[in-house]
């Protein structure tokens, strides 16, 4: 009766899937019926805050994805605090959407609106980070993952989860001094995983080993 | 050409899934570009309702989907009844989103409007413990649990199941003294099932009997 | 490298989910920050309406998911020719919220407005009862059941489903004479078939029987 | 540990029911509660280009479902690379929506704005057939496919694919001459690949063939 952990990649997808398509929803308010006087083309144009957002959501949120696939594929069991430490990283998840649409819109506000909404979408972006930390915590203290899984593999995984939130930080801090390269610091940290970057990212490198091998 | 109950549990996190994406949507009509003339932090900080709410949705519907997750794994085989009873329960969890809307606007209501969304809040809440009930009362009585459940445990769920509702009448009850009280006395019950609890509340005990046995 | 039929009962859970939770977001409108100057108590019995519209929304397209599930459990394959009249069966499914609501809003309309909408709605209605007998035809005549499916069995089937839309198309008529008296009958078609009624609807004894026997 | 490409196809066909749904929603916008003092019917008649933005949406991302589940089927490993493609053509489904609205409502605009829109349209049903020609480039390359495919099956598939943007580059070409003769054109290619065409279309008659041997 033990119950493998489908059930819970199955939710969290659901979560991803509205989370990737609100913005898209979102777009519909540009629609030409609702512009009212205006030339058509100027508009969708004058929207492009709203374009940047959706771009923005889906890279991050997308991401987010294949972290939480790389790292689920390893769990073949689950306890009530696994299950507790997926719902808040999924409560950052689904603030993706507002904190982009902030982030977007505030692009061309003063400096002191970028600093806050850079920093609130940076903060959102850590706490996923955190979350993933803590999930795999949990799951090798409570003994979830698959008994084969290679224990240095394992440790390899947490220290780079552990890397993360540390350069997730550096980036935050800079938006002290600009928030606009405090955002370009942290697009190339998810440009870099997205295109299998020197190693130093979370399970990229890992799960092109672990796949080599099977 | 059994069918395992496997589809039931998508479709229901499909539910879960969207509930708890919806105030997510919500928020974004507190971007800057719908502010208008005020100043960003001010509106921000204004919004805490919003912000109130999409946590305390979350709490709720991660906590029912908890208690969804842990009772479903033990049942194989679906039936008409069951299923209706499983449809009424996602009714309730669907009005989640509105009625934490409510809750969150109204805490700085005037006490008759606590009062009113307080009743309704905890009003869905009891519905969806109700619910619970009627689920694994017609599970057990059809024998559509799993054949190896110990009917110990099988009884022993059953009377968790039946303390929630009974606990959270309590609460409601209070609603009458005083609204926010009874509010406090319910995320206390709530927070006491998330940390796994004095075994009181139902089927966290239970996981962890069953996995250390598993 | 055949494929079972689960990613199409995934992907048409996906469908029903929020079909069932998009009436739940309409709700939210009815919060009270929105509200303005009137009382909280007033604005929300005045809302009916959406309410109605919500668990009117629930119980179709519960009812809906359910034929749905008790039909493609029989289905081992999938072409073409099915999963097109499956996407025309969601077609009309993603329509009952809009339907649903028009018919619950002119509950309180002229005479002429409730005719319109009850048609509008029975049309949508129809449209599924007469997409679920095509998937079934199709099912049936391409060889995509179960092979050891009765075919005793497989013909009852055919035959309840096409009573279906009979009664529906008999409901229908009735708009004519009242809207609401047509509605009413349409909603004892529904609820005895929620209930197993007495053999005359589709797949309720169905599955008893099949379920008994198994 | 290597996981199957099922939990994929769960988290694209999530984004597939929510696109597909979105349109549904914003149907409810035009319920007479929100009419104001304008006839029923009228007000019903006039909202044509929301029905034709729902039809239309639903028979793209319809479509694309189709040959996401016909590709999709005989993948039996995923990388990172081939989960970038998937979440790029997922940025282009999500999308669709957008476009099928501003499409429909610009039926009547003028010829200017006939031809954006048209142009927009194209654009993201061609990014939409790039990402299919991506995906199995790199599942061929990265030998991500059923060991016991047939060469043969995989080039003519690869082959069909790359037709479908060429194809839909002529259909992109015509809107220089006559947006509506353009969208014409594409729409009677997407009614040839749904009923199962001349050969020319990717993946029916492929499915088709491997049915039959399977």
């Amino acid at each position: 009766m033990a119950r493998d952990p489908a059930r819970v990649e199955t939710f969290s997808d659901g979560i991803f899937a509205v989370v990737l398509t609100v913005m898209a929803v979102e777009l519909l308010q540009y629609g030409p019926a609702r512009v009212g006087g205006r030339e058509l083309p100027e508009a969708l144009v004058d929207a492009w805050p709203a374009y940047l957002a959706y771009v923005i959501t889906f890279a991050i949120a997308g991401q987010v994805w294949l972290g939480h696939h790389n790292i689920w594929r390893y769990v073949v069991r689950v306890d009530q605090m696994l299950l507790v430490f997926n719902l808040l990283l999924l409560l950052f998840v689904a603030a993706i959407p507002f904190t982009a649409d902030l982030l977007a819109d505030n692009l061309r506000g003063s400096a002191a609106e970028q600093r806050l909404t850079a920093a609130l979408y940076l903060g959102t972006v850590l706490g996923e980070a955190v979350c993933f930390n803590l999930i795999w915590w949990c799951a090798r203290r409570h003994r979830l993952l698959h008994p084969d899984l290679d224990p240095q593999l394992t440790r390899a995984i947490a220290r780079r989860l552990l890397l993360r939130p540390l350069l997730y930080l550096v980036a935050f801090a800079f938006v002290f001094v600009h928030p606009v390269l405090s955002l370009f610091l942290y697009l190339v940290l998810v440009v870099l995983y997205l295109i299998r970057g020197p190693g130093t990212l979370p399970s990229a490198a890992t799960t092109a080993e672990d796949r080599s091998a099977a």
